[in-house]
């Protein structure tokens, strides 16, 4: 498991969905790229949802990411704002899986413990330890620091059991 | 408006998406095809959500729907359930967009209300009154009955304000 290999981390949302490609050798890992896609507000949903499919299609074909990984978002507060992160999230996982790359889902929770050492991290911590880990990590929002972390969790869980489930569909804790 | 044109119906979930055609002639409705998509549910979610991809998109390029319509579900029950919902309905609204469709959003009671007549209808006046309007109908499921539905609900508004709101985004309540 020791090549290198090349890792898209998304952290999604409709109004601002975060992605964040480094390339990792073990538990070594290193910058590529990030960056933050919106969609236009005044869109219909239909549109927006294809505006984020479209620049996320970008993404990977830019960057040629060879796995994926995705933040398995709770969103605790009311249900339309649930199903509208879940619109957002179905895309986030959907085009990986076009592109035949498999896609791991992490809960935020391993997400932090694996960045910062604790689950209970907030955005700037997370934001500090990617740059510890990544010097020449650049990113222009949270949600772009937030998909580089989670990044980053598959690079250290994808060699693991707990990575090989995530993989297979069984959301890591 | 009174052309004839081939409307989409879809009613999402992740694990039975039912989908409708129907032509429509100002209000008169006449059946195309229907039926229901599944996803394996021992795959992964992002595999689950590019198997819906892949069979709408082969409903769309097999029948050539003109518009399509999307029914504005909620769900009271638990967060996790609602995302799983979002997720699908992300593709649902995606793919009609992904082939150039306006895709209109409606809301459940206001569906019932078009087809039966009241907005507290049940599955079973539904599936009797989608029969009564197109007697050719056929539906291998509720959702199917559902979709096809939604359809006719859109046959019968996308002349008027509502209707265009509703496929510029806003939804029809």
């Amino acid at each position: 498991m020791n090549h290198r290999i090349r890792i898209l981390g998304i952290d999604p949302g409709l109004r601002r969905t975060g992605w964040g490609v480094i390339e990792a050798q073990g538990n070594r890992v290193s910058f590529i790229a990030s960056g933050t896609l919106t969609s236009d507000s005044k869109a219909s949903l239909a549109e927006r949802l294809r505006q984020l499919h479209d620049a996320l299609h970008d993404v990977i074909a830019l960057h040629e990411p060879e796995e994926a990984a995705v933040e398995n978002t709770f969103v605790n507060k009311d249900a339309g704002a649930t199903l509208k992160l879940g619109q957002a999230r179905g895309i986030a996982l959907l085009v990986p899986s076009l592109h035949n790359l498999a896609v791991a889902e992490y809960a935020p929770n391993l997400v932090k413990k694996t960045v910062v050492g604790t689950g209970h991290a907030d955005k700037e911590q997370i934001r500090m330890m990617v740059k510890v880990l990544m010097p020449k990590a650049v990113f222009n929002s949270d949600d772009a620091a937030d998909a580089l972390a989670i990044a980053i969790c598959h690079a250290h869980h994808r060699g693991s059991a707990q990575g090989r489930m995530a993989l297979a569909g069984v959301h890591a804790k």
